[in-house]
């Protein structure tokens, strides 16, 4: 096999440590000479965002925090970080909070720390996304990269299990679909194999015990490695799928990866070898499908589509919507039919295997 | 375990693919919008750098290369770069190559383009390098961190088998050390195996096969992630031995690694059960020692520091110069019994395991 790759690292410092955020947030502060900090956090999280500000004196605390970042949403929160001179964004929360704080990092530049409390990903890539008129506009800019990722495990014990699952199983999928997405490379693979291994042992172990730090600590840092590899290696075949699904028909983002990456994996697998192998040694299996649905089965994962709204009858619309959406360089050739079969499988949930000989 | 630590991610562009650098070398100078470019390359490699360059309009060539950049040829490279101007810097070659474009970026700012010939690993860290009056300073400046790397294996399809195996096995010892130095963490690790596993590949397909492509692509891809590894993680037990070895003996950099490794590996290994656990998975073998042995007999490695000058009289000086600088992290504890040793081994050229139960 010749290596023939564009690798693009995103220069980031991370600070891993459970029941360090305060701490750490404060040497970053101290590290970067900020001056005019804005905590930004909703305000479910304010319990949350209160104990990692503990050791700063923000001059600002935001709290309006919006799924898929309204544009309108976006602008008031810059208009008030240029009245209040802040030239340090904190963003404590999942995508929607590091996503705002992007919003305004994208148009003033100035840099963000990220502390994350679920495991989306957003803080290790330089996407951003924001929503005007139900439509979302996503794009690509260096300057809302989070300068630092603080990682502190003990501020996701109050994320249920079920949600845990959810969010971690998003995270893995993020792992898998930068197998074989259109700039995957050696290096990404490489991280997301890490990844769905830490995410597994780290999934498992919060299911056995819900407030052990250990698990929490391991999939916090898979997630982390998911998105570092996402970031770098692009949208797959899963994630084009899951983003007219939640886009077209409004289904929760992380349920929706959770129940679908079973499907898109026994789809592809048998034509991407390399990516199987990968897979199935990350999971400690022979086989990558029966890893996963191993691991989904003790998780007790979210299982099918139509537990969450969509209905055979979405099915044509979807495909209709997704197939041209789906890259060329997918390892198995995707067409309608293909598609509606997968799309059929997922919403009813059944047996993936039925995919791997279509 | 508990996950705790801080992860420095250098962001850095590779561009990966035999028969390339030049195509991929004027796509960058033209994605940085530089003017007035400087190739640096030794005079041994003009043919190298003349292939490489074919594509763009150097406004200087620059050979004067000296293995450890001393301070004087330094200057004069950064004099005349600033007379012609420069706003890139395109180096080619190995360490010494890199470490002179490094010294130039140090004091001027001006960007670096990478095109390593060997898997010395110096165009993926952030560590500079220069000699004055026979002493070595090195430092840390992310300006001297090459924005892009190309790498090119049709390029070290003319450094020879002996110095591709001493080369490989030097990359390789940054992988090893990089897994008990410092400031290791799972990142690096990741990075590390992944390393060992590309590289052991690549340098048996180069001993099977000298002209054959596959093998060095592997070797480079592998160089290239022990660097990373390494840089972030910082020297070992091992690289610190060696400092030494060069620095007060004059032996080989490469050679010297590759020597010094396996009796470094062996002394660690029964107290660094992850990380031997981990080196044994990249050679897939059971145990890290007989994987990295049975690969250093099939390359035919070089074998013991007598082979290079050094005798068992110079121990007592090596050990004294050398324990106060072992890091107190390192997972076995080092004493001037342990290190004599340990480098009584590896200059007769002993098997490893006798110190495996010192």
């Amino acid at each position: 096999m010749t290596l023939n790759f564009e690798h693009v690292t995103l220069g980031q410092r991370v600070l891993f440590g459970s029941g360090k955020a305060a701490e750490h947030l404060a040497n970053e502060v101290r590290r970067l000479g900020a001056d005019r900090v804005m905590v930004i956090a909703s305000e479910f999280e304010t319990a949350i965002a209160d104990n990692v500000s503990t050791l700063i004196s923000p001059v600002l605390r935001w709290d309006e925090v919006v799924m898929h970042v309204p544009v309108e949403v976006a602008q008031k929160a810059r208009d008030t970080a240029a009245a209040h001179q802040i030239d340090l964004l904190v963003s404590v929360g999942g995508g929607s909070t590091t996503g705002l704080a992007k919003a305004i990092a994208l148009t003033t530049g100035v840099p963000i720390i990220a502390v994350p409390t679920t495991y989306a990903g957003s803080e290790a890539t330089n996407v951003w996304g924001m929503t005007e008129a139900a439509r979302k506009t996503t794009g690509v800019d260096d300057r809302v990269l989070p300068v630092t990722v603080i990682y502190d495990a003990a501020l996701t014990l109050s994320l249920p299990v079920e949600l845990s699952v959810a969010s971690g199983l998003n995270g893995m999928a993020h792992c898998v679909d930068s197998l074989w997405a259109p700039k995957t490379d050696p290096i990404n693979a490489a991280l997301a194999a890490e990844g769905i291994r830490a995410l597994s042992q780290g999934l498992r172990a919060i299911k056995a015990s819900p407030q052990g730090l250990a698990g929490r600590e391991q999939a916090l840092y898979g997630a982390y490695l998911s998105a570092v590899a996402f970031a770098s290696a692009g949208s797959g075949m899963h994630h084009k799928i899951c983003h007219v699904l939640g886009g077209t028909f409004n289904l929760p983002h992380a349920q929706t990866h959770a129940i679908m990456l079973p499907y898109v994996l026994a789809f592809n697998s048998p034509a991407a070898p390399e990516a199987s192998d990968r897979i199935a040694a990350a999971f400690g299996t022979a086989d990558p499908n029966d890893g996963l649905q191993t691991l989904r089965k003790i998780l007790e994962a979210p299982r099918a589509l139509a537990d969450y709204g969509f209905t055979l009858d979405n099915i044509d619309e979807a495909v209709e919507v997704a197939v041209p959406q789906i890259p060329a360089t997918n390892p198995r050739h995707v067409d309608r039919e293909s598609l509606a079969a997968v799309l059929t499988a997922a919403t009813t949930g059944e047996d993936p295997k039925i995919l791997t000989d279509l």
